[in-house]
């Protein structure tokens, strides 16, 4: 059997502006039909439940939204319950706020709750994730590391992420918190992935067609490790820097392309006149 | 006539070790017969040039060397002044303290001191420089631009630097102040230029062979544009920012070398156990 696409995936690098245009949360609304899908926000991420939730439903609100609900998971037993399991069911889009992404996983993993994301993804439901929900989308995720540095060994802490997407590394408040380092970390220890560094009112918007797009003010790097000739991060001197010679990089705009099968960025040119 | 083979230069990027094992300043001091050569101190980048040239005054005397002079120029009178000439002629290595790069071009350009330090660089004298020291061994110079951001159009300022090194942009406290975004900027505009960020604490030593060898506690990255398939960098619209396809990135840790010609970093692997 064909393996399925994966589905709609909107990845955001944290602080999508909540102010002014709203470019990225519009783009999340405009995959809704408003007045009847269901808009479920996960403040799975977060020890401020309420407030970010509030936040969030305030927004969304007033973007037109109709039908939102909050998922509010603090203790793994949350994740049990019924009326949380029906409200995935119903979602249309789930969208997962910034926190902590290892609350997000610790919480819910091997949970029903769990089971129920991976099935309604699997069936076309559009997740969104900002920050610690950004980075939660991929089969491993950063947990922490060093802002502001250069790639050091043994100074990167990696966990199993939900598995949304496959064969990435994706990193948030890109170059606003100098994460390239981290990044070059990660993506040095298996060039098999696909490094994603987004930065903050950014996002990427994936299709099952194996593509994403950029959208927002900042830029999206991509570092594919497939090039690399050589790097010392499986050598001996556990806490020594990181040697990476040959590492491919390419840095997207609002509008940029990037095949994620053939590992190559793209334009397309119609869209021009729309660029920022 | 085959033109003159580049002298050697130690450029630092800033914050060196000054207490502990001092590593890069002990490298430049191997550079001389501390006995008999003279090291100047050019405090020129700086306006506390007393406090700047004092510190460092006292670390290369317990370093050993014991022929050291102070250039304090303030002003562009002084670049004219016959002791500030001679003191120069006589110098076996220069080190440019860090401070502001313009200052440095800005009081020594088209003086007779500026032609001095060309001559005397041509003859075999050593220039070292820290910071902003640094960035004004290159014949284009980051005058400014911004820190833990992506790069935007317009919003890099360059200017002519001192031109010891060709074809190569510096920039320094790299990873710390999170400044690849100003780094590819400068890269995008003239791919034909090699981008080098160096970290606090590390350096390069530029050999007189056409290649480098990182020294020092941090990483070097080297951006080369000579494989950029596109950038958006002449196009219209000033304010947004630069998609970059396709560059390729090398980081180098202590003891990697890169060679300037092939633009191909390379390990001596005897020098294995030196490594950090």
């Amino acid at each position: 059997m064909e393996p399925k696409l994966e589905g709609n995936l909107i990845i955001i690098g944290g602080a999508e502006d909540k102010e002014g245009e709203k470019k990225i949360l519009k783009e999340v609304c405009n995959k809704l039909d408003k007045k009847n899908d269901e808009l479920v926000i996960a403040t799975v991420a977060t020890e401020l439940p309420l407030e970010v939730g509030r936040e969030y439903l305030k927004i969304f609100r007033n973007l037109g939204v109709k039908k939102i609900s909050l998922l509010d998971i603090q203790e793994r037993k949350d994740a049990l319950e019924e009326n949380n399991i029906n409200m995935l069911k119903a979602a249309s889009i789930v969208f997962f706020t910034g926190g902590d992404q290892l609350r997000i996983t610790s919480l819910l993993g091997g949970t029903p709750l769990y089971k129920i994301i991976k099935e309604i993804y699997e069936k076309g439901c559009i997740f969104v994730g900002t920050s610690a929900g950004a980075s939660v989308m991929s089969d491993t995720m950063i947990v922490s590391g060093l802002n502001d540095d250069s790639p050091k060994k043994n100074t990167i802490k990696m966990a199993p992420g939900l598995g949304l997407i496959k064969d990435v590394i994706i990193d948030q408040h890109f170059a606003q918190r100098g994460r390239i380092g981290r990044l070059l970390c990660a993506i040095a220890e298996n060039p098999e992935c696909l490094g994603i560094g987004i930065d903050e009112d950014t996002s990427i918007e994936v299709s099952d067609k194996g593509f994403f797009k950029t959208i927002g003010s900042g830029a999206v790097y991509v570092l594919d490790g497939s090039t690399i000739t050589y790097t010392n991060v499986s050598e001996q001197h556990p806490e020594e820097m990181l040697s990476i010679f040959d590492i491919k990089m390419h840095v997207l705009k609002n509008n940029d392309r990037f095949d994620l099968t053939t590992r190559q960025p793209f334009k397309i040119e119609e869209e021009k006149n729309e660029d920022n």
